[in-house]
């Protein structure tokens, strides 16, 4: 099977946006077994459009297309693909109605050209767009005139916008696959997600146990958190994945948060949740992050009591009722400031288990004896208060996220009651 | 001119990795007047490096390969590439020696296959790795034999990790390009950043001017956010960019909030620092995403003097001084609210302004007359105190940001003394 992506958008061409399409999307077809045999980014222009779309046609069983569904005269893709495929447009009612809806709901004028939107090629599936204003569309190209014997091809288009293709693919093109695509052979996958431990250690620890299973592993490392994938196709591979599983929690367990779609603060939310624990944070380096990850959460309301940011040392004196001596004798980055801070917050806001951080960001700030990247993480809790230090010389928004999760790591080990 | 960037890589395919590549290419070559009119992505397969390779040398003038250039059994692209031209490979003697000072100031064993990575195509200029060990290499294919009329191109292979192509890049391919490929025309382009009006609306208002001075424009929409690229060529170009910023600013000036890099956060920070004053956030259904922000931008703990994450009415009151009520007459979610939020945060910080954030972000919590996406922003100036009613609808991560985005630009709006 083959299986083509093409992501359309001139501002991808002149670098002005990530095309972070490409990897939510092959990712998510590797998680069902199928594998994107290529990928391609072209201009907002007809003939490339044209090109890029009539060579994957000459080729693929699927061909998906990101972008150009929009309203503006650089929305290009729907209209040149049906031209390629001798289709005339006709305006789909739903999606008309969604989009008068959308207006009248905000009192807006609607524009004339927003309508256009509405308009898909005759005889497509129509994709309907929970979070915005463009459908999607899924064409059979049967028969396929740019394929060697007219062998059929599947079609889909997908807006560009993230939040509203990622609903789309879920919601609309994942169900259709298993009947349009079906897999020769059954798929199983598992991803275990962990958080403080490098892939090269997790390698060093399970690589060779799993390779001798057979089956394939595969790691994703983002910042701090390192994914571990491991796949297999043929009857026996369900068996096979659970024996692999059970292999990396035995020697890497403690590190694992989470599976598939699970993030760190899911996992925290979930679990105070389920205790009817609540929680607060005092930030000074980290700026919000932190609360702004826990919130991120549907639920969090629930959890998270209060979140304070707290730069300078006055703040921390006056709302949290850090000491004043506190931060002179020892400096605001320190241990017994961040435990202290800990204390008061969780003093303050009566919430079971408090959160601090305070450290140096950089770029400026840093000191010989307390270099940019030193930050101190502190952790009450109904039974005691620790703290630890950590060194994160990265660039400022990695030091952010980095200290963050190290943050959330150290209250995730307290509620799994690891070490 | 026609350039092409081809990026091999099965880690990108399975959706392990992010493209970073594309768009750092991408723009480095845009801001020289460069455009790359189309971007590939295969896997790390003989037939299919072939197949883009020969596809593009069809095509292009300049094409840029990455990846594939390592020792071990899936660095493909060399070989395949030398194969396709009927070049052999020759070991690169500079090369050879850099990789055996890797090893000797180590004091590791060199294994056997490291290297393979000093083996380039012969009548190749080959482009030293300053960060690595296996060289870059510029071709000049000519005659080309894949192309019409047998047309010269010039292929460049680069290494895939950034932190060794991103130098060579700078290094190597940026000081080859003005020689090598010489633009005809002078390039002049600019990029004016818009938050708060749509891209329709955008296009309504200076579309069909800006095509009156025949120059490109592209308009590239993120969440709340428009980019206006204007672009031009040839002689006077820089003077129609000129003529065409000032259409645009006429026309939707308030809502531009910068140029090129800047970002909203950044603008808010760097003004408030110019004028000397401060900042406080009190924030309910953001959760901290503004001050997450606002931090984000370096110096900013100059400026934010502390921030508030209060969900409930208890912190609310306790930590702002709301009075109850005020939250009991009004509700929480209210522009008296957000008014006292405002007052409250400020009074209490001592800032010069407040801003402050009170609604439903959802999923759950929508009632009939405050449905889920409602939400009030309130602004508290040494003059005056105000509130804005927006109304959100969207997935919770997109309301914090959109509502983000909404506070953030009221401040800008103040501090620009617009309306």
């Amino acid at each position: 099977m083959t299986i083509e992506l093409i992501n359309t958008g001139s501002e991808l061409m002149l670098g002005r946006a990530l095309n972070t399409h490409q990897q939510w999307i092959c990712r998510q077809m590797a998680d069902l077994g199928y594998t994107v045999n290529r990928q391609v980014a072209i201009p907002d222009a007809p003939h490339e459009i044209e090109a890029a779309v009539r060579e994957s046609l000459s080729r693929a069983d699927l061909i998906i297309t990101t972008g150009g569904l929009g309203p503006t005269s650089d929305d290009l893709t729907r209209d040149r693909i049906a031209g390629l495929l001798g289709r005339n447009l006709r305006e789909d009612e739903e999606a008309v109605r969604r989009i008068e809806q959308f207006f009248a709901a905000r009192r807006r004028p609607m524009p004339d050209k927003v309508k256009t939107q509405a308009l898909v090629p005759e005889g497509a599936m129509v994709l309907q767009n929970a979070h915005g204003l463009a459908p999607g569309v899924a064409i059979e190209v049967d028969p396929n005139p740019f394929r060697p014997g007219n062998a059929p091809s599947l079609l889909i288009m997908l807006p560009g916008p993230p939040r509203e293709l990622r609903p789309m693919f879920k919601d609309s093109v994942i169900p259709m696959l298993p009947n349009k695509l079906p897999l020769q052979n059954p798929f199983f996958s598992r991803t275990l997600r962990t958080v403080g431990i490098g892939e090269s250690v997790i390698q060093e620890r399970i690589g060779a146990l799993i390779a001798e299973l057979g089956i394939e592993v595969g790691y994703c490392a983002r910042v701090s958190q390192v994914d571990i994938r491991l796949a297999a196709l043929g009857n026996g591979s369900q068996k096979l994945i659970a024996a692999a599983e059970e292999i990396v929690r035995k020697h890497i367990g403690d590190y694992i948060f989470g599976l598939e779609e699970d993030t760190l603060e899911s996992f925290i939310v979930r679990e105070l949740t389920a205790l009817g624990k609540t929680l607060a944070t005092a930030e000074s380096c980290t700026g919000g992050l932190i609360a702004n990850q826990i919130t991120n959460v549907p639920g969090a309301s629930a959890v998270l009591l209060a979140g304070f940011v707290t730069y300078s040392n006055a703040a921390k004196e006056k709302f949290l009722g850090v000491r004043m001596e506190t931060l002179k004798a020892h400096g605001a980055v320190s241990e017994a400031t961040a435990l202290e801070m800990a204390e008061a917050v969780r003093r303050e806001t009566g919430a079971d288990y408090a959160l601090s951080v305070t450290g140096i960001a950089g770029p400026s700030g840093g000191t010989h004896e307390k270099p940019v990247g030193t930050v101190f993480v502190g952790l009450a809790t109904p039974e005691k208060t620790i703290a630890r230090k950590y060194y994160n010389p990265y660039d400022r928004e990695t030091f952010k996220q980095v200290t963050a999760y190290q943050a959330l790591d150290l209250l995730r080990r307290k509620l799994s009651a690891i070490a």
